[in-house]
C-alpha cells in the first residue's frame, strides 16, 4: 500500500481515516511479532528521544517498549529535574540540538502546542505524547485501535463516554475521531461537567451527529457497545454534588448487570475510583488489554514515521 | 538439569538449596560470558523494568548491567520523582499495566510486602530488589555465591556478621541462608544492636544452630572464614556508646593481624567508615569483587525466570 | 596508525595534537556511518555509565547518542537525586563499585578534580564530561572538531572568541588548544569579564601567541574565520554596563555585514540572547551542526578508549 504521511504526529486530524485505518494494520503485525517472540529489528541502529516535561509514567514505557520492541534505543528524560531547561534555552533551540542526536523524538509538555513548536523545529519526526490538556493523539489511536480490535469496524457502534468530559480532554480528540469513522455517541457526566458546546458543535455541523446526552451512565449503559470510563475529580464537584452523582458514574458490577454482554469496558487509566476492582474480573473489562494495545500500535506509529516500515 | 522455579523471586525462600545451587552454576557461566567479552544473546528482543520507588543506584545499576550483559533491553525509574505515583493508582494497577510493557519486572519499593502484591498481579515475573526492611533476595544470593565462589562450599565455614544486625536486615536472611547450607554463625554487635531473638530462635529451632554472640568483632575474627561487616549508624547509638564501642566494629589492618590469612571480608555497600580505608588493599578485601558479582548472578536469575537460559 | 592513548580522558592536555588528529580521522568514520544510516556495531555489547552529578541534557544525550550508535548500551543517572549520594559513600567507593557494572564511565561532576579522582579508582577508562569550572575536554574536541571539518587546518585561522570569557571557562581550554594548533586568537569581552591573565600568560610563554583584546566585538569580526560566542550571564554585570556593552556582544545580522562571507559562527550551546535568532538563518550559524558533530567525535573517543575501534 502506498500512503504518505506527514513528517509529524501533532494532533490526530494530521492523520486521515485512511492513515488510520493503515496503521491498524501495521498495528496487527506488530502485534503478532511481540505474540510470536520475535525479535524485533526494523529499527535497528535508530535512537527514539523520550522527552518528557511533565511525568506520565505509563506513556513513556509505552513509547520505550515500543522503541525496544523494534529493535532500537532510547534516551530521555521523565522529568525537566536533571535537564538543563532552567539555563534559560527556549524549546525551539532544545529541540534544534536533540533532533541531531536522535532519529525520532516523542514530547510530552504542559503547555498546548508546545509539540506544534518542537515539529516546525526538528529536522526529525516528532510525536506528540501529549501537549497540556490540548492533544494526546496516540492514546486516541490506540483507543481506535483497541475498539478496532474487538469489534472490527467502529462505523455503527454505540460508543458511551462518561465521567469528567469537559476537563478530561482526551475525551475530545477521541469523541471527534470516532464521529470521522461513523460511530454513534453518548456522553454522561455530573452536571457542570458536561462535554464543552464547541465539540457538540462540530459533531453535529462537520459529521451530522447528535449525541445522546444524560447526567447518569445508566441512561445509555445498555445500549452501549463501548464504555469508555475517564476520572471524575472529586475537587471538580462540591461534597454535596460528589455524593449525590457519585452512584451515576462508578462503575460497579450491579450497574454492569445492564450492559450488552459484548459490551467492552474501556480506561485512559490510571483508574481511581470510577471503576470498582470487582469489575476487572469481568471479561468485559478490557482496560489493561488496551494499555497493552499502546505498544504494538506505538510500534506501527513509530516505524511508519521513520519510513521502516515494510 | 530440569528443576523448575516459581515466577518470581520474592523471598529467599521461594528458593530451595538445589534452586540456589542451580543458580550458581548459571552464574558461572554469565561469569565466563563476561570475561570472555562474549556479547550476551539469550535475552535479545526481551525488556526488563526496574521500578525503583526508593533510590537504589548500585542495585539498580547491577540489574541494568545483566540485562545488558544479556542482550536485553531496560526501561524503568529511579525515583518516583517523574512518575505518575501521584496521580493515586495503586499498586496493583501500576503492575498490571507495567506488566503489558515488559517481559520482566524487578521492583524496589519502601513498603514490606509490596515486591509480593506485585508478584500476585504481574503476568511477567517479578523480582524483589528490597522492599523495606523485610527482604533483599538478590543481595543474599549475590553474597552466598561470593562465598561459594572463593570456598567452593558453604557446609562448615565460620561466617561472622558484625555491625548493626538489629536494624541490618539483609543480614537476617543472609544468616538463614546460611544456615540451611550447614555454615556456622557468629554474630559481633554493639548493645542494642543484636540480632533479634526470633532470628536466633529460628536457627535454633529449625536448623539446630547455635550461633555464637558477643559484642566485639575481635572475640570470633581469629575462627572466621567469612567477615561480613556491615555499617552501624551513628545515631542508632548514643555518642558515648558510639565512642566505646567503635573499636570493636570497625575493621583495621590492627584487627586484620589475628585473622584467617584466607579469610574473605565481605560488605553489601555502601561502607561509611566500618572498613577503614587501610583495608582495601588487603588481598582479603574482596567487597568490590562481591558486587561484581551481583551482575552474573543477577544475570543468571533474569535468564532462568525468562526461562531462555538453557 | 598506531598511537598509544592514557586509558582516560580527564584534561585535554591528557591528549597531544597526533592524538586529537587521530580522533578527527576516526571521528570521519564515524560521521560517514551515521549519515550512511550503517547499524553501528563496534561496541556491542559493550556498557556506558553516564554519571551526571549536574544536570546537563545536551552533554549526557549526545554521550548516550553516542554509545548507542556505536550498538552498545547505556545505564546512569540525570542527578543525584535517585541515587544513594545521600548514603554517605565517597566517590571513590561509588566508582569502584560501578566500574564492576560497565565497560567505560563519562562522569559530569560540580566539583573541580573529581574526574580525575575517579580516574584513579576505576578500572575502566574515565571520560570528564565536565568537573565544575575546571575542564570539559569533549566540548573542545568537539569545537576543535567542528572547525577542522569545514576550514580542514586549524593552523593559522584567526578565531575570535566573544562573551564572558573569565567565568565561561570553556574558552579557557579551548584556546590553548587552539594556540597549541597555531591558530591566531582574538578575545572580545565586557569590561571585568576577560580573559584571566594567567591564560594570556601562558598564550605568550609557551606558545608565542599575543592574542588581539578587545571590549568591543566589532573591533576584530572583520579578520575573523571562526566567531565563537559565549554567554553573558546579566547578573555579572551591573545593569548600566549591561546596557552600555550588550550592542558589543550580541550578534545581529548587521553585525555580520562586516564579517568575513565564509566566516564560522560557533556557540558551545544554550545559547539566551547572545546570538539573535535572525542569525539562525544565516549560512555561516554553525552552532547546531557543531552539537551534532559531538556524536561522531564522542563515538571516536568512546571507541578508541575501549579499544575496538580498527
Amino acid at each position: 500500500m502506498t500512503i504518505q504521511f506527514q513528517k509529524d504526529l501533532v494532533n490526530i486530524n494530521d492523520l486521515s481515516n485512511e492513515h488510520i485505518e493503515y496503521l491498524f494494520k501495521v498495528a496487527d503485525k506488530m502485534k503478532a511479532t511481540i505474540e510470536n517472540k520475535e525479535k524485533g529489528v526494523l529499527c535497528e541502529g535508530k535512537i527514539l528521544a523520550t522527552l518528557f516535561y511533565e511525568p506520565s509514567t505509563r506513556t513513556r514505557f509505552s513509547f520505550e517498549s515500543a522503541m525496544h520492541r523494534l529493535g532500537g534505543s532510547v534516551i530521555g528524560f521523565s522529568s525537566t529535574e536533571g535537564t538543563s531547561v532552567s539555563k534559560g534555552e527556549t524549546l525551539a533551540d532544545t529541540i534544534r540540538t536533540i533532533a541531531n542526536y536522535v532519529d525520532i523524538i516523542a514530547i510530552r509538555h504542559p503547555n498546548e502546542g508546545s509539540a506544534r513548536v518542537a515539529s516546525l523545529y526538528s529536522k526529525v519526526p516528532v510525536i506528540n505524547a501529549g501537549d497540556g490538556g490540548h492533544q494526546h493523539p496516540t492514546q486516541t489511536l490506540l483507543d481506535l485501535y483497541s475498539i478496532q480490535l474487538r469489534k472490527h469496524q467502529l462505523k455503527g457502534l454505540n460508543v458511551l463516554l462518561s465521567g469528567d468530559l469537559r476537563f478530561g480532554r482526551t475525551t475530545h480528540s477521541l469523541s471527534i475521531a470516532l464521529a470521522r469513522f461513523g460511530a454513534n455517541l453518548f456522553f454522561a457526566s455530573p452536571p457542570g461537567l458536561e462535554m464543552p458546546d464547541y465539540i457538540i458543535h462540530t459533531l453535529k455541523e462537520e459529521y451530522n451527529l447528535t449525541p445522546g446526552i444524560a447526567n447518569d451512565i445508566r441512561e445509555y449503559i445498555h445500549v452501549s457497545d463501548v464504555i469508555y470510563m475517564t476520572r471524575v475529580q472529586r475537587e471538580r464537584l462540591g461534597e454535596m454534588e460528589y455524593l449525590q452523582y457519585r452512584g451515576s458514574y462508578v462503575l460497579t458490577n450491579e450497574l454492569l448487570k445492564s450492559a450488552k454482554p459484548d459490551a467492552m469496558i474501556l480506561h485512559p487509566l490510571p483508574r481511581v475510583d470510577e471503576i470498582s476492582k470487582e469489575v476487572d474480573d469481568d471479561p468485559r473489562a478490557l482496560y489493561f488489554e488496551q494499555a497493552y494495545n499502546g505498544v504494538p500500535m506505538r510500534m506501527a506509529l513509530i516505524a511508519t514515521l521513520l519510513g521502516v516500515e515494510k
